[in-house]
């Protein structure tokens, strides 16, 4: 039981989306923007640093949602997801991502760890603003949406099939419809 | 010298919600259907929550811009902004107020915090899913927040007239046009 009431059925964040929806409204758009829009990062680079700051706040619901969606669009490098879930710094990522898993490991701690040493460094491996900015509030975000989904106790399911059909789902529709519909279908 | 080049002038989030409008779209949808929305609480019972939240985050431009509107919001009772800021259990606010401000400091720790002590504390104290749900969403939302002032290291200006009089500002406007043209005046 969650700790408000939510719709039967509906696993993780899709129960507050659908009780909600003058705010899932702009959840949802942020998403999209976010993880899906124009950037400097590939959507499936972006997915990854969800991955990694879910993990760091220990949400399991976003940590396995984000992990299937980032490793169908990893596509062969599936593999680089759980490698850096485990340790980035040993995983076969570009010194790019590595800088930019830095700056989001320091934003999950809190916005004032990142250091102009950890920018440069980001900078110096080809990361431009708007990967920077991108990373920020990705992980910003994903510090949002981890608390919404384990601060109300939703339900997260067990079952890693769940995850994997939702996340191809996902990595092709991406975050304005389909969340409602996969929901609706469990 | 914020992280990523952002215009200058403007202060704290007003920054890189003018540079990237593809995000800040949303962002500004979100805090106006949290903060000024249909709700079981008050706007001004709802920036307590972000000005508490973002105490607790050490987040000076956010701390002391929602504790300008919450002060013009509250009128007579505005110094209960600053006993909330100091020690919210000893503040004069209702009982329902401080099991939700216990809650609101939870999910700034992180979501699984959350007891299902604290949420019937609440209930017990008058408070319905929606203020629940709103206390944990706007707690969530400034995480984000305050990690995206934070983490991209904009200007955090001193002086408190700036805060009082853009607080007045957004306290009666709200979220969705003042940002920029409040910010452009400066």
């Amino acid at each position: 039981m969650a700790h408000i009431d939510l719709p039967e059925g509906l696993p993780g964040i899709t129960g507050p989306l659908t009780s909600y929806p003058e705010t899932a409204k702009h959840l949802r758009g942020l998403a999209e923007a976010l993880l899906r829009g124009p950037s400097s990062l590939t959507p499936a680079e972006r997915e990854l640093i969800a991955t990694y700051v879910s993990a760091q706040n220990d949400c399991s619901f976003c940590m396995n949602s984000h992990a299937s969606i980032a490793r169908c669009l990893y596509g062969d490098d599936r593999d680089l997801v759980d490698q850096a879930i485990t340790n980035f710094q040993q995983a076969d990522l570009s010194d790019k991502m590595k800088a930019l898993l830095v700056i989001a490991g320091k934003v999950q701690q809190g916005g004032r760890r990142v250091t102009r040493e950890d920018v440069a460094s980001a900078r110096a491996a080809g990361a431009d603003d708007k990967a920077i900015h991108d990373t920020v509030l990705t992980a910003a975000a994903f510090c949002m949406f981890n608390r919404y989904v384990d601060g109300l106790d939703t339900w997260t399911p067990d079952e890693s099939a769940m995850y994997e059909q939702a996340g191809a789902l996902m990595a092709e529709k991406g975050y304005l419809n389909v969340v409602r519909t996969d929901a609706a279908n469990k």
